[in-house]
Order: C-alpha cells, then structure tokens, then sequence
C-alpha cells in the first residue's frame, strides 16, 4: 500500500484566536491546529498520518492561507474528504482545499514566497469586532513616517535583528532573506501592513511591524533601520508586534 | 441639580456573542450590554441614572449603531467621557458618540426608523471568520426566488405573522408596521439583508429572515408570503434566523 501513496497540498484558514498555535509547543494547555487536522484527517482515512505545514504560526496568530501536506494510499475523492474533514474539524478551522500534488512537493521546502499581513487599528475606540484580527495601536503614528521605515527593510538583508530564537543552541544558521514588498496599505480605522518574502524567521513579521510602530511613534529614526540590519542584534530592534493582528494570507508555490 | 439636567444620546457598536443582550432578561446569568453601560456611566459621572435603549436585542445579535440617552447633571466634557465611559467597559462594547440632546428626545419614541443587516453565507465551508457574525446556510438557496420573496414584504402590514410574544397576555397591540427597504445585497461568500423600517416587532427581522430561507430552499413560495401576512398567525411563517447573522446598523432621527 505505501508505494502506491499519493501526496497531497491542503490549503487552511483558521481563526487562532483559541489555539496554541500550529504546532503543539511544549507545555501548551491549548490544543495545536496542526494536532486537530491530523487527528480528522487519520479518523476519515483510518490510517496513521504525518500533516507537515508550511511553517508555524503563534498562538493567536490567523491564517487565510495555510498550506499544508500528507501522504495517503486512499483513493482520492476529492468532495467526500473536504466535507468530512471539515465536518471533524472545529468552526474556526477550515480545509479551503485538497489537490494531488507531485510526490516531491513539500509544503514548506517548496515554499517559493509567503504572504503575510498585519492589521493595525489606529482609531482606539471604533470597533468591538476587530479585537482579535488586530491590534489596537493607542498613540499617535505618522504614517509617512513609518512608510519611509518600512522601505528600508526592503530586499535582502540578514534579519537576525528581527527574529527571535525558538530555543538557545549554536548561532549558525542562515538568517538572510529578501523581502519583496511591504506595502503599507490605508484603511477606514487603520492600516494593514503587506508582506511578501522568499521567507520569514521567527517573529520576523511582528518584529518589524514592533519596530515600525515605534518609527511611527517617533521613537527610532526611519534612518536607523540599516544600523539596526547591520547590528545583528536582536536587542537594537523594537518589541514584538502581539500576534492578533497577523494573518499568513498566501504560500506561494511554482 | 435635577432641574439643570441634561439630556445624552449615545451610539453604540457591541459584540453580542458573549451578553444575554441589550437588557436583563429573567434568569439570565450572562451579562446585559445595557446594565455594563448604565454601570460605567454612574462609575464616571457619580449618581444614579437610567439608560433608555433605542430598543431590545436578543443575545448574539451585535450592533454598530444602537442609541440610549441617559440625563446628567454633571458638566459636559465630550473627550474625558467618551474616553472614561469606553475604559471601563470592555473591549466589545464601545461607544462611539456622546451628544447632548434636547429634553424631549428619547431613545425609543423619537426614533423614525431603523436598519438592520441580516448576513447569511452561503459558501458551507469557507470562512472560519464569520462564525458569530453570520448564519452558515447548509442547503442550496434560490436567489432569485429569495428576491422575489423579499419585495413582497415592502410597504404598510400587519406583521403579527412574524411577531414573537414577549410574554402572554391580551393580543391587543398594535403590530402594523411600514418596511420601507428589503435589499438583497450579494457578496463574495453569501448575501447580506438590508431591512429599514419605521419600527420592528420582537423577533420581526429574525423571523421574516427564516422566511425567506425557506422561500430560497423552494419549501414556500413567494405568492404565499401576502397570505402569511394576511393570516396574522405566526405559526403560518417560517422559523427564525439564528441571532449570530443580525446587526442593528442605525437609528434614524428628525
């Protein structure tokens, strides 16, 4: 049977508003998205299954656009397996899509670009619906100000500045990514920022959105943002952005 | 100090998923959206005072434009009560505008008409999103035959039909009332209900809306619906709409 396995890509939104994240973090009460989908999936296909995502998202972190892989030797029938998945599967998690792909195809390695965006609600009082998909920014940001910020971070750079480490251990490992675009886009109560990179490291989006709200605030020079890339420090950046304003929209494959 | 009272209109926007709604009801444990205001407001301002709501909204139903007044002596300082009213509420019922008014203005009986949405989407799978913010239609709609069903309730009727008692007692109350708009708005993942109306009974939105969905699904047809109205029966109608999908959008004044 296993020499016949298909592989297959998922596409997933999901609200993470309740959940520990993706994957299972140590110590987590809260169950893992990547856990509940691997469970239904297991449950529909009756046989043991490993669901490998594209990348992790936080706790409280949302995503329009997750992707996702797995192998099976069931065959396909595309409309049964998207209902019954769901049908297994919370509210706030959904299976958008399922398609055959190459058996080489990797949901993470295969990555070409991601897609993230981060919602920020500049007017502090207007909208009780918007408290968990962004975050309430409370000063005063000048916005042509954090937008000649955010083009400074364009291209490739090494982010060590920008990520956090997930556990402590040897400091080699590559940390030089190309951003292609960071687009600061104006909304009714807000902006959202519009980010697109060949790959993000962790904490990477919230720690330059952190740092551009303190360009916005006037608090770092647009002009420091290369002195902060070349430091290589994450101590010279600003604090993380908290993760309810992000939402990993696209994974771009070829 | 009562002689020299002022009266307030407020607006009003809440998330409805977590209260019993806008007023206490009877062995109710889950708080009343207007009982946390009226609490806020005697916090800031320092005496007793009654919060008279534009209307009742059943637990689940949200509102980005609810009206109360209330009458205060204490001098008006538009910034620090807008502000001080909103920190101690919290973060899903916010108030949007404070304004004095005349002494006459009340809530409720100067009110001209109102505006309610009713969403309803219609893709089963799609958004893990709008789970407390729509109603998740299983079944296939017809909406042209949705359409033709809504225009039938436009104008001056005897709604009883789709009234619920709020408790039993003489029948004897005026249930005719004018729908000026029932607009059927198509969006990407389902359709949105514009009702506009001089006044709307217990339950009239929800139930015209249940209604409609089973003129949608085929089991009614639209040239039953002035028959409906003319029974003055609700049990001729169809069930109510489920509260999540309902917004009080507006409450219009002279």
């Amino acid at each position: 049977m296993f020499d016949q396995n298909q592989r297959y890509k998922l596409i997933i939104s999901y609200d993470g508003t309740c959940y520990c994240g993706w994957q299972v973090q140590a110590q987590e009460t809260k169950k893992s998205i990547q856990h509940l989908i691997q469970n239904a999936l297991q449950t529909v296909l009756r046989h043991p299954l490993d669901l490998t995502g594209s990348g992790r998202t936080d706790a409280g972190v949302h995503a329009r656009g997750q992707t996702a892989h797995f192998d099976s030797g069931v065959p396909f029938e595309p409309k049964r397996w998207l209902l019954s998945f769901n049908a297994l599967l919370p509210p706030d998690i959904r299976i958008l899509n399922i398609e055959p792909v190459p058996p080489l195809f990797h949901a993470r390695y295969s990555a070409l670009s991601k897609v993230y965006h981060y919602h920020l609600h500049l007017n502090p009082i207007a909208d009780p619906f918007s408290r968990f998909y962004s975050y309430k920014v409370l000063g005063r940001i000048d916005l042509d100000t954090l937008k000649r910020g955010a083009a400074l971070f364009l291209g490739t750079h090494d982010f060590s500045s920008f990520a956090n480490r997930k556990e402590t251990g040897p400091a080699a490992y590559d940390s030089i990514r190309t951003l292609h675009r960071l687009d600061v886009v104006e909304q009714k109560n807000g902006v959202r920022l519009e980010f697109e990179g060949n790959g993000f490291l962790y904490k990477m989006v919230r720690n330059i959105t952190g740092t551009l709200l303190e360009v916005g605030y006037g608090r770092i020079e647009p002009e420091q943002i290369p002195q902060i890339l070349a430091a290589k420090d994450r101590r010279q950046a600003g604090p993380a952005a908290p993760p309810q304003g992000l939402f990993l929209m696209e994974v771009i494959y070829s």
